[in-house]
């Protein structure tokens, strides 16, 4: 099947919708959890997180101008600190659920049944029920004036993650962690590790590590 | 293990570098197929595709600084074309192996031995090894200037997708495809489904669709 621009502007909403959304590839699955300067809780789940670098240690997120990414993005741009927490499978439709339209200062955590937990220095609550997770500090906002989205680039300040998932060379096992993927905006998955592979040289074929 | 905001930044170059690319979930792995004004193909491996939204349909790529990205964003800012192709196992390898730092002027799909596919109207090439695959133009780069990275939004201008893939309601099943996702920098996987939810609302729980 082809589409053309034209046949992409043509489609009804909630085909483009899943067209688009399941288009790009598999996607992290992350729960963010903040608190605005008020004391309430928000827990939303977001499939645009991408990673920018290293060195400093920077990610960004997408954030859509419509309930439930509005209060996550009012209260990170009031505290500055937002918790990115990884997504079981044994707590997957939980996190579904926390996108949901709940009223403002509802909490998504009461509502779903997920545990706030606080650590120190860190104004927003990570998910208690799970042990693989980081906080960040807001840099950087920028506008994509389009369609009214807002990424927020993020210094990543605090990490959490069980011991034995951390390698020699710092690589995380997340699929050691079943830790969940998505696809498009409602679909769950688990996976299944081809391999590592070494750092690409000119001179020489990749090998598996 | 935790490590603080001061732990990260002490953490040996390579050792961050594995830990801050893998903390965030599994990514899209995609070949990013350009072609220079003089007519030099290219063919890039990126993992930081994240979608931005369906109407207009957009999304995004992070860009560094450093060969063979540098290439790539060349090639887009001159002729503003590029393509996004999914990764297969049958060619996982020769994937990673375009990350190699070849010179300018020689092509990734010649030295790792993938086919240049054009389209009428887009001046890109893809890869004619698989059948999901998509082109954009780009519309806006935004310049993290904390590391030096571009961030390039571009429309989706064309899409091929197998017809069996595409579902009624457009979601589609890249887990069929055997789409590739991958985690860290170097590792890759194939995905196990656990389920799709319905929408989610705030007087309902979810359930499976």
């Amino acid at each position: 099947m082809q589409y053309t621009h034209s046949d992409i502007l043509l489609q009804e909403r909630r085909f483009r919708g899943n067209l688009i959304n399941s288009l790009g590839g598999f996607k992290s699955a992350l729960l963010i959890g903040t608190k605005s300067e008020e004391g309430h809780e928000n827990l939303a789940i977001f499939s645009s997180f991408f990673h920018i670098g290293a060195d400093p240690a920077l990610c960004g997120v997408v954030v859509r101008p419509t309930t439930p990414g509005l209060n996550t993005l009012h209260h990170i741009l009031s505290t500055a600190h937002y918790t990115l927490n990884h997504i079981a499978p044994s707590f997957y439709q939980q996190a579904h659920q926390c996108s949901a339209k709940y009223d403002d200062g509802v909490s998504e955590f009461e509502e779903v049944g997920l545990t706030p937990l606080y650590k120190p220095g860190i104004q927003a609550p990570f998910v208690g029920e799970r042990r693989i997770q980081f906080a960040c500090e807001l840099v950087q906002t920028l506008d994509i004036a389009l369609n009214g989205t807002t990424i927020l680039i993020g210094q990543i300040i605090h990490i959490e993650v069980p011991d034995e998932l951390v390698g020699a060379d710092g690589f995380i096992d997340i699929e050691k962690a079943s830790s969940v993927t998505c696809s498009g905006l409602d679909s769950y998955h688990l996976t299944q590790k081809i391999g590592r592979l070494s750092y690409a040289k000119t001179d020489a074929p990749v090998r598996l590590i």
